[in-house]
């Protein structure tokens, strides 16, 4: 009698653990990507607008999860904000190519069952999260690009638009700046390449083609953007300095589930098909029950040669670091000494929250439980 | 004067430690893909065939390190060699995707400065490894895709050919076989999807679609392989079974440097402009002169979810354990319980060698520095 009962007093105890309430635990943290952001090239309109920008994902994420949906739909939901924000380099207000294009990334990785989704190089999915997504619950497959990726977003059933759709004039004279720098660094410089990816800036092509004369894909379709009271929406977008736009959400559920998404446009005036961190899992994107949800902006070709994301993970499941040490192990030492700028957030499943960043600025945020959210940009 | 000495001393030992000569320690290690690989499906010339492909391209690696060559020179020689080869799925002899032709991936990493390159979905580049390491080398990018990364190596003098060269009879009726028996399942299954990518085959796309009339992309332009003595060189191809065709190579150099590649057709039938494992860096492909050198052969989907390379060399760094408990706690039993078929190869910087899989078989070899050499096939 007294086995059975500590036979059904275990059995119990196993159950209550198997179906553990993590509703107190809910959290969601968001970036808007790294970089020169300071407050001395920052006007206060355009500090009220990106501030605006993340309280919306972050509200809209936090919802999803307080109405018990999963740390995937709240990502999503988080992410799509920023997507179809001009703000952030992400969906609507992506960066250009080289070329003139808009060229789209975007990851997805469950905690739970490490299942994970990615798409690199669309140009006419409007939400290319919801594409990687579809990705990892709809194929047997991890990562698609180019037209590929888009046949399948079409046919899944997701919103494809004109590639114009993605033009916002902010970011076409940021690349029309670029290219002009180039030329001027060009003109400077007889050495046209830095000898491999260990170089900061740069474009590793040809000087002549890069600066060869630009026809944007389809300027007579490019719409101007709505004009707000004060500025145009061009006029907020933040472009100067160093930038490396991304977008990225990671959230833990009240199943107690993490999740990890990225999305971006890429470098400004990148070229040959050039795919950063943010679609390689274990790189921009990474998430597992076990550790920790990571999502990156960065340089990402430091990000990708030094595997952040899963690396910050591999740090506190094999050398029991916490989320904290192991974040600023990855992002402030390893990084740093690497030369690769820029930051992550992430989440554990304990709630806490890491939003490590070794550039000048970072737009950041997370909200808990409670609704209680914050909304950083800068240093200190 | 004794402080003298002992700083003497010091900086001697330093400079001796420093400049450490690895000539006793060079190796090279290379896999031509993992799968269902039998002595009972395997005829005796096919297996000659395969051994006489892998010996060759143990000792042209062989022989670039024993000259003094780098391991990345050594990864490329020998991955030329199975890439040249029609009997390995990488480069001629690359599978068909859906629609008829033949998108290779390839990617390369170097221990010593964590730099890498990689390249995805090309048709045209010849050795796609060599793509792989212009990037790497000179460009400011790690990862280009599709047209892009073809005009890159166009522009940097690479070998470039027309997509009918990458054609073998052999695959293309592998190809026929995937299509007809995929129809046999969807006529007999009215599911389509499996709902994510956990599930193994499959295609995720819509039968309607995957089955629809069948067109190659150059047929007047095929060429038919040259006939062998008793064979065709078609007919030596092995396509039977379950087949994850890859070839990669991993070597420690006489400078102590560890490098790895991996090179590409992906899977037979692939759609939607996948991208496995191969060039995603930390998962196929990984190097650093602080671990170990490894390339992935199996899966992709899964070698991706589970940043298969990368994690290898994290338990060595972070857990302490050797290359060969971390490649196996990994390959057979972390991928195992994910359903994760394949295998890996992998050399630390005392030259020791793993090359553990968990499918019947994997084409694998290793040549040492007093160029003793071993080639297995099967399981025992």
């Amino acid at each position: 009698m007294k086995k059975l009962s500590l036979t059904l007093l275990i059995t119990c105890s196993c159950i209550a653990a198997f179906a553990q309430d993590f509703s107190d635990k809910i959290t969601l943290v968001i970036h808007g990507g790294a970089g020169t952001i300071t407050r001395a090239n920052m006007s206060p309109e355009r500090e009220k607008a990106y501030r605006e920008g993340l309280d919306l994902a972050l509200q809209k994420g936090y919802e999803v999860l307080k109405k018990g949906g999963t740390s995937v739909q709240a990502v999503e939901a988080a992410i799509h904000v920023m997507e179809d924000s001009p703000l952030f380099n992400a969906g609507k207000g992506a960066v250009f190519t080289n070329e003139g294009k808009n060229e789209l990334d975007a990851a997805i990785m469950e905690g739970k069952t490490l299942k994970a989704g990615a798409v690199a190089g669309v140009t006419t999915i409007k939400n290319p999260i919801s594409a990687a997504i579809a990705v990892m619950d709809q194929s047997v497959h991890v990562m698609m690009a180019g037209k590929g990726a888009e046949q399948f977003a079409k046919e899944k059933g997701l919103e494809i638009v004109d590639p114009s759709y993605f033009y916002t004039e902010a970011r076409y004279k940021a690349l029309e700046r670029a290219k002009a720098q180039e030329k001027t660094e060009l003109d400077h410089n007889a050495k046209e390449e830095n000898g491999g990816n260990g170089g900061k800036g740069g474009n590793g092509g040809k000087g002549e083609k890069a600066n060869g004369p630009f026809v944007p894909s389809s300027p007579s379709s490019f719409k101007k953007e709505p004009k707000t009271g004060y500025h145009s929406v061009d006029d907020l977008i933040f472009t100067e300095g160093k930038k490396f736009g991304t977008v990225g959400c990671v959230a833990l559920d009240k199943y107690g589930n993490l999740a990890a998404g990225t999305s971006t446009g890429g470098m400004t005036n990148k070229r040959y098909g050039r795919i950063g961190d943010a679609p390689i899992i274990g790189a921009g994107t990474y998430a597992n029950n076990a550790t920790c949800a990571v999502s990156a902006t960065g340089h990402g070709e430091y990000f990708i040669r030094s595997v952040v994301a899963h690396d910050i993970s591999a740090l506190m499941e094999y050398k029991g670091l916490s989320l904290k040490d192991a974040a600023n192990e990855v992002v402030m030492k390893k990084l740093v000494e690497r030369g690769g700028e820029g930051g992550i957030i992430a989440v554990d499943r304990n709630g806490n929250v890491a939003m490590p960043f070794n550039s000048e600025g970072m737009y950041r945020g997370y909200i808990k439980s409670d609704g209680k959210s914050e909304i950083l940009i800068y240093k200190d």
